[in-house]
């Protein structure tokens, strides 16, 4: 079904000789000589990762409906439990018991000024056999949606995100007491009804329009990759930016006996009914909107004038949930270390889905099978890795990372105490590596994947990455950053998959890893995310799937065996100092727009430019925002940077020159510091008004949810105009970055102790 | 029909006391005596301008189709010519005779993979009884398009500009041999067929997608002012940037008995068929087609998805037209000057449509009118203009600005003898006045934009213009620069209306005035610009119909009157300036994009971010561009900067101190020189390949059309990669600016006597 020509020469790449020969230069965390033990064993484990297996784990996981709480959920989790023990490994299910509603009732109808019932069913395609597996499919919604049953009229808010908000206001527009209706995209689902309730309203609706994922980016499904006009984005709209996991247990397990919030209590769920809907399901809502025409920049590629409403299309929204504690199946396998069993390197991806979820999860999860099978057959050849490797295929991501959120709130004490870092994928496809998490590991995986070789271009996974870095630079000074760069671009970390609680919660270092750049699609959490879909569409030989296993499974081997922890902390203070600019380059923006806005208000440019048929609310005047303190902050970064630096300079040293002098006794006191290190920068206090994100370098933001904020306690006082919390942020954070120079001295002195001795 | 909280407002504005105060202050050319005298004509001319007449005015104009050759046309311009007598003045009407294709025969089917005939039709509406017109009503073409038969595969082009063919180049997709589909915007319409038969293709097709003016853009007509899915963009396709006016007859006046060329050496026709749809023709042929999807940014807002092709759809296209030459009537109306009667001050706008074209032209073409009736009762008062005033009604502006081409290419030595400005309007709507045209003339219009009251604020034109001119400033540089800028921006001018023989062919300062940037609309040159249309949804008041009156008014009657010429010149050496900078910039863009080109080869980043499945055909090395000699242009620039400077003082100071001193002759010498200055521009020999493009610095750019291309010569054959060409142009603008400074500095030397004898 591909296009011949491209076809034929993705198989002629396919079968094109040729990888990135192995590599042999020094490995970040090892001497010489346990470097070269360490590429022996790399080089075996790279063999074994086969397409031929990744695509067998994906046909049977994707084959039927497999949501949490589901027959076939359980099923994948006892299949995969023995998946892992039939490799060796010491695996076993670990249980929690979340609030995970279902629909029992939902209505949308257009009441005025025509008659319309929403269909909210995906359609089965003759053309792909999992569209038809209904009665195990979970309906079209909204989970943790509240239950309501409003009648009102509609508004339309674009993305429905702060922006979309202000121009609302511009245009007079309130959405008190209305249904909004907002397109899917530009944040975390769980904004729209977030921001809508803010503002009043008492309904929400999102949509997938086709300008975004449908027949406007590309063929729709089954003929092409995109959304078809029934298809519906299901979606969890939990406020994840105040606390990741089971609504009722913030911050503990959720064990069988864990003291839980009464549901009325629980501060992440939603106010509000919310229900997704199809392109054509919206169609007929929007199409009976009238009032001010979309402002520019709104329209999707729905056949219609948009309008903003409100009315008089008058819709009724009436949603009722079976409100059930389900279980949740976390499969971990655990691989002891032979020599440091109390450092643990974490790896995980999900395994439930919300119907099939071949691309999602089951692409990313097929690459912890591959890498935990060859684990099996490398100890059977005697491999023992230094440290303890653990495995996780954790169930209920898809409601709210629950299944990883519930066992590290459970395990966190240990965790903390022993986690090295925390490698996460979710779901794979073809192009470069992408990276996102703790800057101090950018090292690590760089060194990675210069010896992963990538399956379209054969040159290695790092170049690969490079230059696409290098293709997307703006301007000619990003592109000289990009070029002179070594290590791969580590962007800062947001919300929405496994890593939230070990990075953001416990301040564990972390990445999150996958290839993409080249795979459209618009079946994200649709009934049309299915094998068929995957293997005509994605990654259909597999190839990325084996580079995604050699990727995560070289890094996972380099953490668990390392002699010294190979963080990295000069990325961590280049991005620090980067951040800094940012937060103060907000400022004066800030400062410059509102004195621009006030003296245009003077100048009466607002009455100049106002058309008096589409008037606008007009702008007043502003106080202009004060200058704010940033010196504790500068001052930690400086600190950081010589410590940084200090701390490179000693550790290339020690592990060139003072090798002989690392005993146990000293490099078990180094990784502890550096294992402690990280750990700094996520303060037990957290962020204001939600402890539970303690993170200062990155968060998810308040106000959109996978997208991160970077110094978060301080740029989102700013946005809020908070300033004397922005500058009791700055000083907070001031305080972590000294704390982690101070570890990072504390190591510069024991490594510059074991040159002097070992020269 | 507008909603009705903006109607009360409008109408709360219409009834709002206060205009501007009758400004008291120096007007350029006057000595303080003489502006005391001018000033009591212009508010009494100011007074006479009435939305009723104007309203009436259209209603007539409006009220049947009356293109080119139409019966109406003809009675238009009777009517015309016995408005202008009415009122005293002494008018004509001047017959041209043109080529004018009109269909005999107009075929577009698509034959494969579905069948599908286009209906070619744009349907009456039972609200606008204008439309129903449909006997006298041209039908849906593209005049001068060839005639053809062609069988094809289609090919979809996005726009059709040159960036476009770029992507399909880099796409491997070819138009040889196709029939190319391009969307109507972003281009001259001549544009699209001249660039698709130089890549090959043997047709075009050109609809108007509803992304742009349909109901993407907002409600359609009836219900509000945009194209309904059958309306249709009619339109000319001759090679405009090559010259204007006849294709006949170039660079001559289209008399009964001029020398004409043969239809087939006319080099402005186009070499293939051309036809314009609509949206709902164009649907169906865009949805048959296969191939690559359309690349990011192409799709438009019909409701599929957008694919390349070419093919599998194969159309058929036929089209055959009547050649005839057809008489076009000018109505030029006469006030001869009382005392510089060879110095003519022109003033126009055309009087033909395509169709009932109450919005383009006849909404400009009622000031003409009205301003006329006014400079009757002024007469009859006894206001004597010192220069001649020329009235004209051009027509067959539609086609290819026949009207006034051709009667400029008659009077040609006159006119570069005489006119002293040429002003011109094309449509008028509400809002902020813009011009574009002579810097020279930017004083002038912005001391009139300052005497003239907005309708809706009653702050003055030049006030909400200027502060338009902040709000639209995108960096704090720009809005310093637009804020410290007392003159309105007169903007470069490209092409596409009657001032283009006159400043550009003749080099005569020249400005194109109209109110706009609130006026919304999708019903250019089809049959819904009707006067229900207008009414409803533009100047619906007249209140911006009496404005332009008023503002043209005034400039006209300054031009007249004014003791010496008022150009100033600092405006053009400011934009000589800023367009040297821009070719400089232009060029080493050009460099730096070229070297990183080839780096980027080089480094194999193309590979990297090549997609197998969508291949993109690889970059290669490139020469980069060699340093350019700007010098002659730098010497030139900065000669003239010195001479303007230099003008300015003295002129400055002569109208203050050395009135006395200013006798008949020196005025009289003055003025020769001032006249011929902007002359000094426009050099005989003209722009490379087309010189019947006089003006050096600003042209229609040669695949832009109605945009312009600042120093042409040069910028064009930088972006030509012809070197040596751009040296010698550069070098030719550089004499011209030494020309003009020239002139100049002897107007200096007569201005610095008198002041030295009067003081």
């Amino acid at each position: 079904m591909l296009p011949i020509r491209s076809a034929a020469i993705l198989s002629a790449l396919l079968l094109a000789p040729g990888t990135v020969p192995p590599g042999d230069g020094p490995i970040r965390g090892f001497s010489s000589a346990t470097a070269r033990t360490q590429r022996e064993w790399e080089t075996k484990f790279q063999a074994i990762p086969n397409p031929d297996s990744l695509r067998e784990y994906m046909r049977v996981l994707s084959a039927r409906p497999h949501h949490l709480g589901s027959p076939r959920d359980s099923a994948n989790a006892v299949w995969l439990l023995e998946r892992f023990r039939s490799w060796g490994l010491d695996a076993r299910i670990e249980t929690f018991h979340v609030l995970f509603p279902t629909p029992r009732e939902r209505v949308v109808e257009l009441l005025a000024p025509t008659r319309f019932t929403a269909r909210l069913r995906e359609p089965a395609l003759k053309e792909d056999p999992a569209s038809s597996q209904q009665a195990e499919q979970l309906p079209t919604y909204n989970a943790y949606s509240a239950d309501g049953d409003v009648t009102a009229p509609l508004v339309f808010v674009n993305y429905g995100i702060p922006e979309d908000y202000d121009q609302l206001e511009r245009l007079g527009v309130s959405v008190k007491g209305a249904i909004v209706i907002a397109k899917y995209g530009r944040s975390w689902r769980g904004i729209k009804p977030k921001l809508a309730a803010e503002h009043g309203a008492v309904g929400c609706l999102i949509y997938s329009d086709p300008g975004d994922d449908g027949y406007h980016a590309g063929d729709t499904y089954p003929a092409g990759p995109f959304r078809p006009r029934d298809g519906v984005q299901r979606g969890s709209v939990l406020d994840m930016p105040l606390f990741a996991g089971d609504p009722l247990t913030p911050g503990v397990g959720a064990t069988r006996d864990a003291k839980r919030l009464d549901r009325s209590a629980a501060p992440t769920l939603p106010t509000i009914p919310v229900q997704p809907l199809s392109a054509a399901d919206a169609q007929p809502l929007l199409a009976a909107l009238g009032g001010r025409p979309a402002p520019p920049g709104w329209a999707g590629g729905l056949p219609i004038t948009y309008h903003v409403g409100p009315g008089p299309a008058r819709v009724h929204l009436k949603l009722r949930f079976d409100w059930r504690l389900v279980p949740a199946y976390d499969v971990v396998a655990r691989i002891p270390g032979a020599e440091r069993p109390d450092e643990w390197v974490v790896r995980g991806n999900h395994h439930d889905a919300w119907v099939n979820g071949a691309e999602d999860p089951v692409s990313g999860a097929i690459a912890v099978l591959e890498e935990a099978r060859a684990y099996g057959a490398l100890l059977k050849q005697g491999w023992r890795p230094r440290r303890t490797i653990v495995l996780a295929l954790w169930d209920g991501e898809e409601p709210m990372l629950l299944g990883s959120t519930e066992w590290a709130e459970t395990h966190a004490n240990e965790l903390s105490r022993k986690a090295v870092a925390y490698l996460n994928t979710d779901g794979n496809g073809r192009g470069r590596l992408g990276a996102d998490g703790s800057p101090s590991l950018a090292r690590l995986v760089s060194e990675v994947a210069r010896d992963v070789t990538d399956p379209e271009t054969k040159m290695s996974v790092w170049k690969r990455s490079h230059l696409g870095e290098v293709a997307a630079a703006r301007t000619a000074d990003r592109r000289r950053e990009a070029r002179e760069r070594s290590d791969l671009l580590v962007e800062p970390m947001g919300s929405g998959s496994d890593y939230t609680v070990f990075y953001h919660h416990l301040g564990i270092p972390s990445l999150n890893l996958g290839f993409g750049g080249e795979d459209d699609g618009g079946i994200y959490h649709s009934i049309y995310d299915s094998f068929r879909w995957y293997t005509m569409f994605s990654d259909t030989a597999f190839v990325y799937g084996r580079a995604l296993a050699q990727t995560v499974g070289l890094a996972t081997m380099r953490l668990a065996s390392a002699d010294l922890l190979p963080y990295e902390f000069s990325r961590l203070s280049d991005r620090v100092d980067v951040n800094l600019k940012e937060v103060q380059d907000l400022l004066t923006a800030m400062r410059d727009s509102i004195a621009e806005q006030n003296r245009q208000v003077e100048e009466s440019t607002f009455v100049a430019m106002n058309d008096p048929r589409r008037p606008l609310v007009p702008s007043v005047r502003e106080p202009v925002p004060p200058f704010l303190s940033f010196a504790p902050l500068q001052n930690g970064a400086t600190r950081l940077k010589s410590a940084t630096s200090r701390f490179e300079s000693a550790y290339t040293a020690a592990m060139k020159d003072g090798a002989s002098a690392l005993d146990t006794a000293r490099v078990s006191r180094l990784n502890g510091l550096l294992l402690r290190a990280e750990r700094a920068l996520a303060p037990v206090d957290g962020l204001p008004r939600r402890p539970w994100y303690r993170q200062l370098i990155a968060a998810p933001g308040w106000y959109t949810g996978y997208t991160p904020k970077t110094m978060p306690g301080i740029r989102e006082a700013i946005e809020a105009k908070r300033w004397s919390e922005a500058e009791t942020e700055a000083a907070e954070l001031g305080r972590a970055l000294q704390e982690e120079a101070k570890l990072l001295d504390e190591a510069s002195t024991i490594l510059e102790q074991s040159t002097r001795e070992g020269s």
